[in-house]
This record gives C-alpha cells, sequence and structure tokens, in this order.
C-alpha cells in the first residue's frame, strides 16, 4: 500500500460519494471503503456524480460497521471539527499526510476517517483512531462539506507527496498491531473488566468504556505490547481462579 | 486591503457562486468581485447556495467585464489548467497565495481570477494576470469545479496567514503523568503481577520485566490514564479476592 486508505463512514447522499472519489482522484488517490452507506450499495446517484472516478466505486470496500474498514490499518487519523473530550493528537491535514507519508514509508497501514454529511463522526468511530484531523477553518464559519473534506486531505497527500523526503522513523521496521488486534485487546479487556466489576456505577460505565476503548487505540502499540497486555490480563484471571 | 480580492469571471451557475462565497468565508477571505455573471444579477440560487456566506455575496462588486474589475489591482493571478502559450510564471496555490502575502504587505492589491464553469477563462483574460496559478492534479484526471479551486486558493491563504501549530495536543485539563507517576505504576503491576506468578519461567523474569517497564515509559499517558491503569489492577485483585 503506497497511499492512504480513505474511509467514508455511514455517508448519506449518493452524491457525495461520487463527489468523494472525484475529489480524491483529483489528487492521484482510489483507496475508497464504505462503512454501511445510507442509501445501500452500488448507490446509482454516486455512479452518476463521480464521472471519470467511477472505478474507484467499483473497487471500493464496503464494511459493516468502521471496526471492519479498519481491520488490516495500524494508524488512523479521524476527520472531526471537534476533538470531544477525547485525549488524542489533533494536526492539520498538512501534518497529518506528512506522517502518513512517514508511516507508509516505513510500511504501515493508513486510513483517515470521514464522517457522515450531517452530524459527522461519532465518538464510538474516534475513539478507534490515532490522531484527529482539524481543517484550519474560520472560527467564524466553519462548513465544509464531505467532499470538501476529501478534497483538501487528498491535495494534503499530493503536496506533499512529490517533494517531501520519508524522514527515517524511531522504531522503523517495528511490528505495530493491526486495528483488528487493538479491538481484541479492547474487547478481552472491557469483558474481564465488566464480570470484575470494573465498569461502576452503571450510569458512568458507557463513559467508562469510550475512555478505555480510546485509551487502547491512542498507544502505538507492536503486535508483541498487545500480547503481552493479553498475558497480563489472563494470568489475573487465572491468579484469581487459583484463589490464593 | 489586508487579504487578496476574488473574481470570478463570467460564472453560469447561481449555485457555483454561491458555492464559491462559502469556501472563500470557510478561510476567512471575503471580497468578492463579480463579471458579468451569465444569470444577471443578484441571483437568488447564489443567495440560497451560499447560507451562511450571503454576506459576500451583498458586498461584492459587479463589473462588466474582467478590465473593470481589476481596475485597481496591482497583481493578478489566473486560476487554470493550462497556460495555452502564453508567456506567463505558472506557480502552485501555496506558492501563489504566499507571493500574495508578501505583496499584500507591501501595500499592493492582489486579485485571483477564476474562469467560467466550463471553459474557464479566455486568453484575453489570462493576458490581464502577471502569474497563473496551476493546481498540481493527477495528469490522468482533472476535473476540479470552481468553487474546488477557489477553495485551495483560500485554504492556501489561510494556511500560510494563519499560525496554525502544527500539532497539538486535545487535552482540555488533563495533564501528562509524570516519571514519578510512570514509575509506580509500573511498580505496581510488576509487584502485582509478580504475586500472579505472570512472570514465568524464572530465567525469562528479568528480561520479561524489562518488556514491560519499557512499556510503560514509552507509551504518552495521562495522569487519568495511570489512574485508570491502577484501578484496572485494583479491581482486579478485588474479584481474585471476592473469589466469585
Amino acid at each position: 500500500m503506497s497511499q492512504p486508505v480513505f474511509v467514508l463512514v455511514r455517508p448519506q447522499m449518493g452524491e457525495n460519494i461520487g463527489g468523494a472519489a472525484r475529489a480524491m482522484w483529483n489528487f492521484g488517490l482510489d483507496r475508497m471503503r464504505l462503512v454501511a452507506p445510507r442509501d445501500g450499495w452500488p448507490n446509482q446517484r454516486a455512479v452518476a456524480l463521480a464521472s471519470g472516478a467511477g472505478r474507484l466505486l467499483d473497487e471500493a470496500v464496503l464494511a459493516e460497521d468502521t471496526a471492519g474498514a479498519l481491520e488490516d490499518c495500524t494508524f488512523v487519523f479521524a476527520t472531526t471539527a471537534r476533538a470531544r473530550g477525547l485525549t488524542k493528537p489533533v494536526v492539520t491535514p498538512e501534518r497529518a499526510m506528512e506522517m502518513a507519508r512517514e508511516k507508509i514509508a516505513a510500511g504501515e497501514r493508513v486510513a483517515v476517517l470521514f464522517g457522515p454529511e450531517r452530524a459527522g463522526l461519532e465518538n464510538d468511530d474516534i475513539a478507534k483512531a490515532n490522531a484527529i484531523i482539524n481543517v484550519p477553518v474560520n472560527p467564524e464559519f466553519a462548513s465544509l462539506n464531505l467532499a470538501q473534506c476529501v478534497l483538501l486531505t487528498a491535495y494534503e497527500w499530493r503536496r506533499g507527496a512529490v517533494d517531501v523526503e520519508p524522514e527515517r522513523m524511531e522504531m522503523a521496521g517495528a511490528d505495530w498491531a493491526s486495528q483488528v488486534e487493538i479491538e481484541k485487546l479492547a474487547d478481552h479487556y472491557e469483558g474481564r473488566l465488566e464480570e470484575a466489576g470494573f465498569f461502576f456505577p452503571e450510569t458512568k460505565a458507557e463513559g467508562m468504556k469510550l475512555v478505555l476503548r480510546n485509551f487502547w487505540s491512542r498507544m502505538a502499540m507492536t503486535r508483541s505490547d498487545v500480547q503481552m497486555l493479553h498475558g497480563i490480563l489472563r494470568q489475573m484471571v487465572r491468579w484469581k481462579e487459583r484463589g490464593d
């Protein structure tokens, strides 16, 4: 993979999916994934609006949920106007695409999440991301639509792709955990901690779970980190069961 | 004048004029001029599409021809996909807006010409410009529309004009854990995991402890992350002690 994947999460209007495809292909990006498009798939309005970029729609990978669309990805950006209190690095499109180039050069698989037109990404989606992309719009007037947000991000990809030499990364060659591995780790902890009575009181349980999921996805973890964390939890359960 | 004027030359669809106004105001630009809009002026479709940026349309200066719109300008850019054999400097949007900032700071009045949707600027218009802006699109697929071209140019104006931090952490009251807090966390886990029999076999115990300590210190953790991790461990111990 030599370019980031753009993931449209629960897009509503076919027109905007087509517009996003055009925006991507204008800047040489052609890997699109779609999470649960509202009006089903394929979508004739999307095809009509994509005109010369229809191939992106034919090749788009469909997923049922955001986790499914990110399974093989090791680094995920979420585009959102507000970080909503989740602790994440917030970067400009410029810095994000610079990071994407560095990570891709180091063998990582990078995705960018774009939310539905009206409401944007939900906290559950954002919690899966490693960093947030925030376009530096006029604070008095922020009205970027989906295709425009895709356009600016794709533009930054191409603008930097030409002359920027990928930095040497510390830990280059590390075997980074994939999104599905992080997801399994989060599930493992959430399940056991539920049994253990960690999520208490019940009124705070959902918030605590979100914070914990956000924590796992924010960390840059290798596969062996993830194995170690599974091992820690399994051993605590064994200890409990031994009852010594 | 502290910003460039954007001049829409013979725009056809009111929707696109409204879209261009929104694109400008997203990045803090509000000086629009219009040369002979096809459907007359004012235009209700433009107003409907401009939504929150309607003020730009109210204040837009109307001109009969391109020369009329440029009367007070000292430096003019023309946006076009092809230079069509005219000898002009051709610059990227980034470089153009950098030049615009320098010239405006030196007291010049700068304009950017955008052509009609279908055909783009005519040679007569381009001949009035000092330089050409060329967006570095995919040579296999160049399909930027008027509002998108305005958007990218306005974005470059703001990107260079506003001092945006390349990367900031969204912390909202949380702060980073100190070394001593990380150390205590590492001790807590090491101690309990020792009791739980995690460091096994004994020949590997030292290595496992080192890996675990390295893991904690590598993570960028807030104090509330650290509290959560202490809480997880304490709860696992409580669960064990309850013996249910």
